[in-house]
This record gives C-alpha cells, structure tokens and sequence, in this order.
C-alpha cells in the first residue's frame, strides 16, 4: 500500500504561511513527521499562491521538500506549467496529480508524464464533469485509461481515481465505486488504484470514521495507494491489518514490524 | 447491522463466576451495558459448567437476563440438550448457535430450529471439520444450506458463519471467505452471514484493529450479523460508518442518530 502523505498543502493556513514565508524550519517537521508516521511518498500542493506564482513556488517547494527528505513526491496542481516546474527539479520518479479525461487537461499533462517517466493519477472525469452514474463512470474510466496506454504510459505508473462522490448526497456513490475498481482491474490487468478522503464523508460529522471504513472496504476491492493524514494513527493501524487480511503482507511482517515499533498502540 | 453482543460467556472468569454464584446483579450489568451500547441481541453461553448441569443453568440464564432485558437471545452451546432447555423459557424468537453439517448436530439442533421457530446459526463445516479450501467451502456450505431450506427452515432465518481462520497460519483466508459470502448470496437470495472475531486475528499483537478490519470487509461482501463485544466503540463506530457507506443506512439516519448521542466521538 501506498501511503501518500496529503499535508503539505497550501489550502491548510500553515502550510500557506510557511510557504510564502519560506520557513524551512517549519516544513521540515511537517515533512519529516509524515515520513515517520509511514508515508512512503508526499504529496506537494501550493496552489492557493496566484498563478504566475505557483510554477516558482513549486520549483521551491519540491526541491525544499526533497532536501529535507530523500522521498518522491505527488506533485499536485491543476496548473500544468507549476507540475511542469516541479518535475524539473524532482529527484528520482515523480507522481503527477493529476491527469483527466478533460481535454485541454489531458493535451498539457500528457507530454509532462512521458518526458519525466512519471507515473501519474487519472482522475474519473472528462469534459462533461464527473460522470452521473456508473454506466458512464466505466466508459469515462476506459476512454482515458486507454488513450494513456496507447500514448505510451505504461499501465503500472497509472494511478485510476475512481472519484467517490459524498455518501450524505450520493448514497449509492461507494457501491459503485468499489464496482468500479472490480471493473477496472478485470480490464487492465495491473493498472493501480488510487483515492483522497475528503469526499466520502463530506457533509457528515465525525467524519473519521467513515474515511477509515472507506479505506478498509477500497482496499479489498484492490485501492493500493492512497492520499492520506499518516499521522492519523488508528487509519494507519488499520491499513497495516487490512494488508494483512488482505494477503497484502507476507507473512504479516509489516504489521508485527509495526507492533514491534509501538505504532499498534492506538485504542 | 445485527449486533450481537458477546460478553455473557462463562469462557470469561467474571462471567463463569457470575453464573456459578447466581449473581443477578453484576449480570445485570454485563447485560444493561451492552444494549446500552448497541446490541440488538445477546449471546449466552454458560458452557463451562459440567455438562449435567448446563441445561438447568441455560435455563436459568435465559430466563434471568430476559427478566434484565426485553432483547432476545443468541443461545450459544454444542450441548444441544442446553440448547433445548434455553429455548424453552425463552420469549419472542431466538437464536441457536449453532448447527452444522456434522451429522450428530444437524439430527439434533435442526428439530429444535423448526419447533421453536429460531433462526440459526450455521456453521460452514462437516463431519471432516472446517472445509481445507474455497472449493470444498462452497460445498460444504451449499449442502448445508440447501438441507435446511429443504427441511423448511426459511432463508431468512439461516445465519451462515463461513469459519475464517487466522491469517497468521493461513494467509488465503481471508480472501476466500469473502469470495465464499458473495458465492453464497448469489446462490441463496436473502441469506444472512454472520462471523465471531476470535479466529480472524489468532496469533497476532493488537488483535483489535484485525478485527475491526475484517468486519469492514466483510460487510461490504454482505455480513449482516456479527457477535462482537459492543463496549469496542471504535468498532461500533466503523461499524455505523460502514452501513451509512454501503447504503444499509437510509440517508445516514442511524450514524447522525449516533453522533447525536455522543456515540461517535472516539479517536
């Protein structure tokens, strides 16, 4: 499982400040506080800074990061000259976040992926927004897949967003996103799955616990990466369970290796 | 969701105590707690005790947490002359745990299923113990079920337990369980699944969060029913979570109930 670290990002009024700020110090202990608690990959975003900004400030903001920690990054912006900016100073294989079926979207980020090996996430959507129902998700979901593939991305660097919508509003939104994972991996044999929290549980309270849930029963319908807290100890305790339930974890190493480093402690 | 709540169970010392010493009152207790918590049934076991006295005290112990409680019962021994005793006295519709496709227990428990008009327990496992693999499962699991119906136990009364083991010895377990569920749905139209938690995560540290992941992976391939301990309120509250996720919970009216009632506010 992939644990992709979502705090450094410029929508949380700290970030933001320690961004335009340049505060290393501060970045540092946000950095090395989610490689600590697990995350094997971080994603970057400082898109509240105006546009003409952005593509500098990334260049900054992934070269800091990646001087704190030796750790690839999810370079994550809508703007494609600031993903274009921070893939020129990545060290290693980047992710990008994110391609779509959108075209102008796709057109920019597709060249960015290719020249950089990135790998990358595909977001469920395309120029009519986030498909209706499930029967158009699948269509969506197999247009963009196959035209990455046909570009030249190789399947193993795609992360497929099947892009959840809010349960209070969507009710059937989770059933079918698990049925479109199922779907997904039948046709593209190797093709990765990947999902952020903020949406589920969105308009409900306590929201946590539906996030985590969502997490497990993702995970079991094959989720292998996933945009998260690390610091939240009880999710990360039960991503280390699920793969070991799951057959995720030989011998179930990882999750006594936790234990054995007190991580399990959480109630 | 069924909750059925596991505490009455004299494998625990307080317990055995309790029923040895006919302390009403510290059951009281272990009883009021539960459903307080969320149960909507107890289990009752009080197989401890020598076996010539256990129909008397079942009998007893049916009767006096009934008396604590208006909740009907989960009667839980492989004793099934306790098991006769319990349903004897109880009131409103209860629950046998368990039968089987053992030869001995299915001549003995089925009569009682069909006179008391209970629903049941049954567990996926025949004369040559639990089934080696999925295959022989689904047999086993098939001729057991199809026995029952054909006795003229209705479906909707048939809890099937599909026997997970620990995937600390067997890693496939898990995965082969959940396949077993939706191979039995499809199968048996409104057939119930129902699991304990004791086998899932044997032989390993911090058993809670394998546990808490299985239940979130198993109702998401239909487990309905689950004897668990509900003072666990973090796995109350996945569980609250999952059923508002998998559309088991209209408009998300039973999780907003809870956090009304302050029940969600666990880390």
């Amino acid at each position: 499982m992939l644990i992709i670290g979502e705090k450094i990002n410029s929508t949380r009024k700290s970030i933001d400040r320690a961004v335009r700020d340049k505060d290393v110090d501060f970045l540092r202990e946000e950095v090395l506080k989610q490689v600590n608690a697990g995350a094997g990959m971080l994603d970057v975003n400082c898109g509240t800074l105006e546009a003409r900004e952005e593509p500098d400030t990334m260049k900054w903001l992934v070269k800091t990061v990646q001087d704190i920690a030796d750790i690839p990054l999810c370079i994550d912006s809508p703007n494609w000259e600031a993903l274009a900016a921070g893939l020129s100073v990545h060290r290693g294989k980047a992710m990008i976040n994110s391609i779509s079926g959108e075209t102008e979207r796709f057109k920019n980020v597709l060249p960015l992926v290719k020249q950089y090996n990135a790998s990358v996430v595909a977001l469920c959507m395309d120029d009519r927004g986030i498909p209706a129902n499930k029967e158009q998700s699948l269509r969506v979901g197999v247009k963009l897949v196959s035209e990455l593939i046909e570009a030249g991305v190789p399947v193993d660097d795609i992360y497929f967003d099947p892009l959840v919508r809010s349960v209070a509003t969507n009710p059937e939104t989770v059933l079918e996103t698990l049925q479109l994972m199922e779907d997904m991996a039948s046709k593209f044999n190797g093709l990765h799955f990947v999902s952020g929290l903020s949406n589920v549980s969105f308009g409900l309270p306590e929201r946590r616990h539906l996030n985590r849930a969502y997490v497990v029963m993702s995970m079991a319908s094959g989720l292998d990466a996933v945009i998260v807290d690390p610091l939240d100890s009880t999710l990360m305790a039960l991503v280390y369970a699920t793969e070991a339930l799951l057959n995720m974890d030989r011998f179930c190493m990882q999750y006594i290796k936790q234990y054995q480093q007190g991580k399990l402690k959480v109630l």
